[in-house]
């Protein structure tokens, strides 16, 4: 073996060939290590569309498995009539629970929010407790934090206390920190484009 | 009235309230203006895990209204077992054409895979003509745009033509420029966090 600045041709290949053998190597050894069967905690944020829609995705495609849902509600109203309707095809397996009378972002009655936000945490940590379910869905459990309806280090220890296969999926924007940090997969819908922005109104079916 | 440079406290607050009335008129004219019915335009790209999951839930979402949904899937073998189920229990509404036998990455069979997505391709010029269609979603076209399988223009042509009223969704990673331009409404799926990377692995009802 030579040692130049400026090796031949063989040496570039061979070279190439272990770079990539070492690159294998390492992809190899963290397939392997990737066997840990642990409930995942997953978070829909960011600001786009979709995050609720992709919730009802990926409830429907736990209950396709035959596997039992619990989904809690916690601001009443933001799920539209058509995801409400394809929920009830699945209420073998899928439990719906809205929780409280809605939230008064108008009103501003505090107390009674946060009451409404307390009855719902109750149910999630009763549906967490419970080996009936696959997955268990927070729906806008962020909005709820971000607003100081509830406590996140409430919530965190019951995240953690959770049974160790289960899923659960929590979404709203503005996810807080600790949400994101606990979590195990996070996706952040980002609205590149909107349809209100190009003068066309709300829709049936898309929209709403 | 007078022209000073520091004008008394009253004409700061008359005009504040002169440019807040200003700012209500521009949004409302954008809300008047927000009132075309349009068949809209809408992609689901980006790296994140979630676009055929939140498909999922757009369809389904759709077929709860009633709503009759074509979807014809471009590259077999990404839907998993627990999405496909679920839409069987909306076969009375939701019309699933999965075209061709799959991709060739593997074997390198490129004629063999442009004669598929050209096959696929006209069953969804064929949904996009039909009336009864209230949602087309041609999942992974991006991909196979991507691989220069069909032709870029041929596809925005097509979606041109389609029916004034047909809601289109397209998915996959790597949305074409063209297609991001001609769109609606586009939701990047960004992933801030994954799973793998954390050593546990794929969990059947949440990965696969």
């Amino acid at each position: 073996m030579t040692d130049t600045d400026s090796p031949p041709p063989d040496d570039e290949a061979a070279r190439h060939r272990e770079k990539m053998r070492k690159r294998k190597a390492v992809q190899d050894a963290r397939v392997a290590q990737a066997t840990q069967e642990k409930g995942l905690l997953m978070v829909h944020t960011g600001p786009g569309k979709g995050k609720t829609t992709a919730a009802l995705g990926v409830m429907l495609r736990t209950a396709g498995y035959g596997l039992r849902v619990g989904f809690v509600q916690f601001v009443k109203g933001n799920w539209a009539t058509g995801e409400q309707e394809a929920l009830k095809r699945f209420a073998d397996l899928i439990d719906h629970r809205v929780m409280g009378e809605g939230f008064t972002w108008d009103t501003q009655d505090r107390d009674r929010d946060v009451a409404a936000a307390t009855r719902a945490w109750i149910v999630a940590q009763e549906m967490m407790a419970d080996p009936r379910y696959h997955l268990v869905v927070l729906d806008e459990i962020n909005i709820v934090l971000r607003y100081g309806y509830l406590d996140v280090a409430d919530v965190l220890a019951g995240l953690d206390a959770r049974r160790p296969n289960l899923h659960v999926l929590v979404t709203g924007r503005n996810a807080k920190a600790e949400i994101i940090e606990a979590a195990d997969l996070v996706t952040e819908f980002q609205a590149v484009k909107h349809p209100f922005q190009a003068g066309i109104k709300a829709q049936r079916g898309i929209d709403f």
